[in-house]
């Protein structure tokens, strides 16, 4: 096969530190944005502060607040049919990854009139291609996890298919983010630790993901996936993203008076998400779609809704170890690299695998069995995460059915 | 005074590899361009594979050649009327910094037309900001050097007023990069050896420029200026163009045949690109403007021109350590740790000196005396050197006329 020579990186322009949310609305004027939809859910705090500094840029406000935690077909095309109606110019997102995608996919409905399932992936979706650019999408994380404000993805689920899939292409990102640790610092420790945990394995996925030179050239530019496999430029944004995973992540749990390390939580989280938008991650996000779809049997502590769900991180990171201990021998040095950039002096197989259950045990990570699996759910579990093939094609090792059901009941 | 907490960072999305300029058609076709002005000087290689690249994605081509090496106010002006008349609804920019600037003013011409002296900086120029955004500009470095593939600045001389000076605006900045490293193969020696040393000049002032939580906040985000200070984003980008600078520079002057240490300086050079274009650069560039400007006594080899001038990279790295050994007390940890990252294995105030010395004697850097100034110079540059006051309020440690006439000195 011809080896791909080529990657590519685009970030999306970051304003960075405390109170650039006061900029909200000279960012949107500067976009050209003169009525806006604010995508956001009930519980996000701080959207008086952001309609406040709409306001006094002179843009009206339309407030589209049904975005939906994980969100699904049905509440991604209730807000596409929301903002078509609402007459807007352009978009504020204020949340978690769930509102910054849903306005995502609202301001695509919205620049491209189709039904939603029109552009979701094949083959769930009619995978249509996005047609051109997008209006101005201003996206404001309140949480220090997903990093959706810098990538080009929107995550929905399809619970009656017991399926995730997205939408994906590079017009999606958002055309600004704000990232503002003062809007942090009321979260919850449990949804912190959740979402820090997702960063790492973005971050630590991404670097160890199977190089671009290793993967088949395409046919033509437009064949080349979003994620590419990992790159020197992608690698800086990840190695940044774990040193501060390893650095920040304990004392930004611990309080939410430490702007410093919620801050820094909040750009490991933009870091890891051009890392990842441009590297991609495999095993341990390919587990995490199943791991979150089967069962729904745990009620996460500290989130406020009281029903059962995985939260994303924690969905994430459960196989992280055994999938890295599985994974070790395609990059020794790369591996051990990374567990060093989390803080450990350790070198060898386990080195990055321990790191990361040593942070695990410390933010009181439950394991795969405390999530309600069992031996019986295994090949479930591993139907589930072959089902994530793009993801993967981005393992820098090879992997079986067998290797699949290893790593998840390493992880029981 | 109220300390700045914000700071911005923005980057131009990036195509590296070996190959990719074949995707220029698709690049500018992507960004809804059919009718392109090529802007290129004549020496410049590779053109009609650009060209050819664009015909196979059915774009029309006007070319323009007659981009000059150290812009001046007419040749940009003689650019930009070019453009007017040539009815384009794009740019593509093919060669060193010189191409890829005089692109961005035919560009900004041609989308907001007026005489180019209005939107150049004030005192000199009209000062008028750029109002909206400009059409679709794809940069083809061929050059390891300038970073004007990720920059919004387009420099340019004013040999009548004696003085170097600039438009800049973020809306400059190109649409998308394409970095290619084998377009890089048939440069002379010098010409990379001046190239790579303003990239580590690039980006040794940015890493170890006044933090942005040093600077003043301004009272609106609009008069937040393009240089911002050091910053942790910026960091990231600057340490990794340090690197590889280190590691590349030498071997990259050393053969054109070595495709990796030239592609690794091309894509250090947009690196530190990015990282300056965020954090800014101080000392060493202020004092380049006067060392280029004021005599023209020297006769550099490898290049095509034989008349006399001081390559970019010359004028910057000639106070370099001067500069940094005079700055190091206002951060001794980082200015050493700009000296690992170069390869240096020594601490203290000479480190980073001495590390760029041994560079410079192993790329035959001339001294400030072999430009042909002398001690009665001094003066004059020290008053050159002050008119740039926006580059120097970025030094880390306050400099007055007199520290930089001992800077001068010492680099004679």
């Amino acid at each position: 096969m011809a080896r791909e020579s080529i990657f590519t990186l685009e970030a999306t322009p970051i304003k960075f530190g405390p109170g650039s949310v006061e900029d909200a609305g000279w960012e949107l004027q500067r976009l050209g944005v003169s009525r806006a939809l604010l995508v956001t859910d009930p519980r996000i705090p701080h959207i008086d502060r952001v309609c406040a500094s709409l306001g006094g840029a002179g843009i009206a406000v339309v407030i589209y607040d049904r975005s939906r935690v994980e969100p699904t077909l049905d509440s991604l095309q209730d807000a596409a049919d929301f903002a078509l109606q609402a007459h807007v110019d352009g978009f504020v997102s204020v949340g978690g990854g769930s509102s910054i995608d849903t306005a995502k996919v609202a301001n695509l409905i919205v620049s491209h009139p189709a039904p939603v399932m029109d552009y979701v992936n094949a083959p769930v979706g009619g995978g249509v291609a996005v047609p051109g650019p997008l209006k101005p999408h201003l996206a404001i994380p309140t949480t220090c996890g997903t990093g959706s404000e810098a990538t080009t993805v929107a995550v929905l689920d399809i619970p009656e298919k017991r399926v995730k899939t997205g939408i994906s292409h590079r017009y999606l990102r958002p055309s600004q983010a704000i990232v503002d640790p003062s809007l942090a610092t009321s979260l919850p420790p449990e949804v912190v630790a959740s979402a820090g945990l997702d960063v790492i394995c973005h971050a630590a996925e991404s670097y160890l993901s199977l190089p671009y030179t290793e993967r088949e050239r395409p046919p033509s530019p437009d064949k080349r996936p979003p994620y590419q496999g990992a790159n020197p430029v992608a690698d800086v944004w990840s190695s940044k993203a774990l040193e501060y995973g390893g650095r920040f992540l304990r004392r930004a749990v611990a309080s939410g008076e430490d702007v410093e390390a919620r801050g820094a939580m909040m750009l490991a989280a933009s870091m890891a998400g051009v890392g990842f938008g441009s590297a991609g991650v495999h095993i341990p996000h390919a587990c995490a779609y199943p791991i979150a779809g089967l069962k729904h049997a745990y009620t996460p502590p500290g989130y406020p809704d009281d029903h059962p769900f995985v939260p994303h991180g924690i969905s994430v990171i459960v196989t992280a170890p055994a999938a890295f201990r599985f994974t070790y021998e395609a990059d020794p040095e790369r591996h051990e690299a990374a567990a060093a950039l989390l803080g450990s002096h350790a070198s060898g197989r386990d080195a990055l695998p321990d790191v990361l259950s040593a942070l695990m045990a410390d933010l009181d990570v439950p394991t795969l069995s405390q999530l309600g699996y069992d031996q019986g759910d295994i090949p479930a579990l591993v139907e589930g995460a072959r089902a994530q093939a793009r993801l993967l094609v981005g393992s820098p090792r090879e992997v079986s059915d067998e290797d699949l059901a290893s790593i998840l009941r390493a992880s029981l």
